[in-house]
């Protein structure tokens, strides 16, 4: 089994390090690769995802990104290299889950799956300065692909349940391409409850009710909000893990971003790097024996008090790691 | 004074009729035109939004909108005639106040003020069947003008703070030219507190802490979705009010849809609908002293237990109606 490793910038390093050395307890013969990405590195070599990295990351089949800071304006020739790392290996479907922490009084299990390669991020902008125009996107066969992936996943689930997601009132050909598309292919599958709800209802009702949902597919954007909106109720957006999947390549990473106000303190909460490696151990590499092992260590490191400051803790994010590895040796 | 009232479809034309009632008690003297729009106008006369309703709004220069269907596929030559209503009056500031229901554990109190004639809705989209495209158009233009209704609101409020909502990681040059414009608007006003947050930690922080925000400032989609998500903690969509400004018009609007599901059964809550002809008295009429009247009514109205049944009350719209329009005159 190979992993190509991305740290990028900001804590990006720090939690998958983390993630890494947890991963290492559980499969010793795991091959590792590290590769660049991000801002940084576009600062140093003037590309942000350099082509050693895609091939990299092409060649291990599965990679842990941490995170890609962005900057605040337009420069020349930088794209967010986490969204070319997906649309270049085709990862084509994000899978977002939110469970809500125990003890909370909602039981929320759901799952967004967000497209991941056209929409409004093919990167197709233009400006004179006073009127700028951004293309979207929507193909009937990357609707169909993504969809597959989300009624693959709700046919395995108990609820059985599939909201499609779309503005097919204003967007009626790009939105009703996704919607029909989607519609099609859950057709195919039997004993599905399908719904379709507009997106702005949509994150009306996640807010309102988030446990009455259980996949919702949704293209590029729409699964980027609301995905972090239900983030709200799984513990946080610190929190939130991430698995990309499409042909042959996976990318698991964080939903956070590089949070560089805190980054280089030793203090990032490396535990949604740690869950979307749990995603990949269970869903890429069929060893859900492992998945279920790291994700009881982790549950039982947090509740015994090692926690990092964002959750209240005390804990540095070499402790909590530690702490985390220990539990994980013993189990 | 003038008001041009458009019912619409489904449960549009009963909420206009009882928030016009309650009006027609404040404003005895009000001139009141009806007009028509929406689906069941397309169906009849081939137009959604026929010229001489347009006339009729411009020349009253207020505008009260019930609601109106939206084909669930594309219909050749139909467009949404509220997206048409709000762009051909040049009503392009759309105020979604949310305030949280008495005694509710969080005190939000924010307004997302959402650009109203741009963005993914001026329909330019095109598709061959496999793939489709919508143009986004954002302009300098239109994002100060917008940015000066949402400072200006921001200014008048004791928190005096501007969140401007973007994306501008992955769309640069359209919400970086909307950043920017918004941004410039807002060095011009001493004392408001201005950040910035990318679309998707917005629904996030939205949904984790509403009452951290003040009044949000949004391009179309952005502002549609969060407006909707933030209606959540103010006692849910069917309550929410809008009021769109802009060029000598205004368009009074409750953010719900036509409701087909429960149309024609006389139970509508026309509380979306009051509240938004509160914001039109009190905004655009310059009558705060009624809006207060209209706003007290109601809540003793509702403190009473006349309630309709998506509240839990036992009473239909025009029993709601006649005891606010008791307490109105009583007031
Ligand atoms: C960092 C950014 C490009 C990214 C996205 O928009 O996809 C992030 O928000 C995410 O959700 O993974
Ligand atoms: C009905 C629809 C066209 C409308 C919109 O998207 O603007 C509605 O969702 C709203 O928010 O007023």
């Amino acid at each position: 089994m190979k992993l190509c490793v991305i740290g990028g910038d900001g804590i990006g390093p720090e939690v998958v390090d983390a993630a890494l050395a947890a991963l290492l307890v559980l499969l010793p013969q795991l091959e590792v690769h590290h590769a660049e990405a991000g801002w940084q590195t576009f600062v140093k070599q003037g590309v942000a995802l350099p082509q050693e990295t895609l091939e990299r990351a092409r060649e291990c089949g599965a990679v842990l990104f941490g995170a890609a800071g962005s900057p605040a304006y337009k420069v020349a020739g930088y794209r967010s290299p986490i969204v070319e790392l997906r649309r270049s290996l085709a990862c084509y479907a994000n899978i977002r889950p939110t469970t809500s922490p125990m003890g909370s009084a909602r039981a929320v299990d759901l799952v967004v799956v967000r497209e991941n390669t056209e929409d409004l991020y093919i990167g197709e902008e233009a400006s004179d300065g006073e009127v700028a125009t951004a293309l979207r996107r929507i193909s009937r066969a990357a609707s169909r692909r993504v969809g597959e992936v989300a009624c693959a996943l709700a046919a395995s689930r108990p609820r059985r349940k599939l909201t499609i997601v779309h503005k097919a009132n204003i967007l009626p050909l790009s939105d009703g391409l996704f919607r029909d598309s989607v519609r099609e292919v859950a057709a195919g599958y039997a004993g599905l409850e399908v719904e379709e709800v507009l997106v702005d209802t949509a994150a009306y009702r996640l807010a309102a009710n988030p446990a009455a949902f259980d996949v919702l597919v949704a293209p590029n954007l729409y699964g980027d909000i609301l995905s972090d909106l239900a983030a709200a109720f799984g513990g946080g957006l610190g929190v939130a893990p991430s698995l990309s999947v499409g042909e042959g390549c996976a990318i698991a990473e964080p939903v956070h971003g590089s949070a560089p106000d805190i980054a280089g303190r030793g203090i990032a909460n490396p535990q949604a790097a740690l869950s979307s490696v749990a995603l990949l151990l269970d869903r890429v590499w069929q060893q859900p024996a492992l998945a279920r092992r790291l994700q009881a260590a982790l549950a039982d490191t947090l509740a015994s008090g090692v926690r990092t400051p964002d959750l209240g803790g005390q804990s540095t994010s070499a402790e909590f790691t530690r702490a985390l590895c220990a539990r994980l040796q013993a189990s």
